[in-house]
């Protein structure tokens, strides 16, 4: 059964995802209405340079009054594509208030204030979809958020940025060193022109925390994930990590603790056995796993960014708030009633690799032992070699057991006050063991 | 906001699955309330042995009477767990007449008759959910139904049965031979006393005619699945497969024609490369990649069968089923609007591997081209090989160009009729490449 009367959509933004979505609208729209029920027409796009050419899309549609767009009042649903805090998080709460539902795919701003939103499309009972938010196409939001609604996960582990995966990939098949990979990923088109987002984990870390907030039924906001980007991964690192049957991946990490009272968040760079399958994803892809009570071990693996994947996204979420606008029902709110505390770095278990330079002489590696001990550290494996530099100088590579993050800093801490220590030449976290 | 007149759940079967549905209702019962906004009450248990004693299950609940338990009128969701055609058809329409929305991990009946419990649920406005009948705890119904909702997809390829691919994985790295790893597979209790449903590829294409329908949003029923088990694969085959750098894996494709105009759905054992990553998916577990127009290749893996993980997955379609109750709303029932005919296992386009047994002597080769290329079909490869043995036989190994199924056979067919050719010793399709 059609209805005739067609759901009106207002896109917000129209780069490199919103002109996507437009295309697919228009060009699938038989599809669309088919699936929905009803026909859905864009009834408006707004921009900020309306001047430039956009195929596909009736000039009369365009507009850079996105306000003006949001409270026509004949507006079914809302996509925001426009990416960061403000005008984006006005507009929705403005959508919401005039009647529409929202898709957005604007995880900086779910990751700041998501909960904020969800109270506000609960107060007018609107839909609030965000699949494209994390992991482009990979279906992750709605997987958490429903099909594991009768489960309990216990953790989420994965990679969830494609520009820092296409570059640690490039070092590690190409033995390239940062600088030059990050040339390599912004030449590809893989890496924007400021890659700050991307490359100090600030991306990452807000798909951690939105993440961390489905999975856990609970409030994290992209403040309290730690993050640590890649700019500090040296080829030497890569290498260190393939002597050890290794590689270099940026992961999210969000953990509910072994006495299940809170839950940790956190990006950062980690070896990884080259015999987990994150360590096969390669160039741009997004892989996550989450493990869950009764479900077990679930992967999700695809683009995770991309104009197209990211369309993909946004549209089924199209449909959906569709759906449940001519059904007169909403889908599922926030739900954060574990209330679980994110507890800081410190009280997370982990392991370290550290190189050192030492001084290459009898007792060193007695002395950077016990500075293990004394701190509560266990040791795994130390490699030691003598550079037969002039300096005088050995390298000792330590790996550890699982210990608290809290220590294993206060090790390093502690071992760059020996006299012996020439330097720390690198600390890493050992992870999917 | 919580309601406080708890929902009723009728469970229908309580064998593997059936009992971890009712034990995580309990041991989780305040996290299903907050997630669905009402408490859920286990409201009775109908089995067929009611003297068996059922941990955690109060005696009181326990009914053989299974149709007066869906027809008290207050059930609000009905979970079918019982598996079969009937009485778990009948059970299920009584359900929707009676106000109940059901979940169903019932494959077989899903593939077999799908359109007419979805047109019943529809009749009487209710739900009909089953994300546990494909790929155990892995979210690929939803996924499928809801996150691609708004793309078009063109492929769905994967392991979608764990006892043939446990059976497989033992093979290829034991060397075993198919009976021995069957033994095996059944005292590690990875296959049932009875392994029909699973070797013989029934279990495999239910779930392929299921993720057909909804993928390509049209109807396809087990009977139109091409079906071949993997009781004839050989030791032999999998050591020929290791040879060409592959391995065996009882796959499961749905596809959609080059013209757009039909779809194909087939479950067949082939050899995929090692380096594909369906290769590596271990013992018991599932993984399905699904290829889609704007989202590109996703990836779905984890545990396929089980207690816990079909609990999962029925608990996730249990929340929801009971938060449309609340909402007073329905989720997404069938969409078949596209109509497409399923064409049948001769209009697929594939590779063979065929291995011959032929007589030791010149020109066999040439003769075997020959009928090649009379069927239309271009060989990619030709291993050949004398046996010295003392029945002059040699050994020839071909490996096809992509081309149409019926020419493929027709070309077996052929072979078998040269009196060069003594017996064609193994057929097997050749895939993801």
């Amino acid at each position: 059964m059609m209805r005739t009367r067609p759901l009106k959509v207002a896109l917000l933004g129209c780069g490199v995802v919103g002109s996507e979505v437009a295309r697919i609208m228009t060009t699938h729209a038989d599809d669309l209405a088919a699936r929905i029920g009803a026909p859905v027409e864009l009834a408006g796009v707004a921009v900020r340079r309306p001047s430039k050419v956009r195929e596909g899309i009736d000039p009369a549609l365009i507009t850079t009054d996105a306000t003006a767009l949001v409270k026509r009042g004949d507006i079914d649903v809302v996509i925001e594509v426009i990416g960061g805090i403000e005008p984006a998080r006005t507009l929705i709460t403005t959508a919401f208030e005039h009647g529409a539902g929202v898709v957005s795919a604007n995880k900086a701003l779910l990751a700041e204030d998501g909960s904020a939103l969800h109270a506000a499309a609960e107060k007018h009972g609107r839909d609030l979809y965000y699949e494209a938010a994390v992991a482009g196409a990979i279906p992750l939001v709605r997987p958490l958020r429903e099909s594991l609604a009768g489960d309990k996960v216990n953790r989420v582990l994965g990679i969830v940025n494609g520009t820092t995966n296409f570059i640690l990939d490039k070092m590690d098949t190409s033995g390239a060193g940062y600088s030059e990979a990050l040339d390599e990923a912004t030449a590809l088109g893989y890496a924007e022109a400021d890659p700050t987002a991307d490359v100090e984990g600030f991306d990452a870390a807000a798909k951690a925390a939105i993440l961390a907030g489905i999975a856990f039924h609970t409030r994290v906001r992209i403040g309290e994930v730690y993050r640590e980007g890649i700019t500090e991964v040296t080829a030497a690192d890569i290498a260190s990590a393939r002597r050890m049957g290794c590689t270099v991946k940026l992961l999210a990490i969000c953990e509910r603790a072994a006495d299940g009272r809170s839950v940790t968040a956190r990006v950062h760079p980690a070896m990884i056995p080259l015999s987990h399958p994150l360590a096969s994803v390669r160039e741009a892809y997004n892989a996550v796993f989450v493990e869950a009570e009764a479900a077990g071990q679930l992967m999700f693996y695809g683009p995770g960014a991309g104009g197209s994947p990211t369309a993909s996204a946004v549209l089924g979420d199209l449909v959906a708030v569709c759906r449940n606008k001519i059904g007169e029902a909403t889908g599922p709110g926030e739900s954060a009633y574990t209330r679980l505390p994110v507890s800081p770095m410190g009280d997370v278990v982990t392991r370290y690799h550290i190189s050192l330079d030492v001084a290459d002489k009898p007792g060193v590696l007695a002395q950077v032992a016990t500075v293990f001990a004394e701190q509560g550290v266990s040791i795994d494996t130390v490699r030691q070699q003598s550079r037969q530099d002039p300096d005088g100088e050995a390298s000792l590579v330590v790996v550890t057991h699982r210990a608290l993050d809290a220590a294993l800093s206060g090790t390093v801490e502690a071992l760059r006050k020996l006299d012996t220590v020439r330097g720390v030449a690198s600390i890493m976290r050992v992870e999917g063991e």
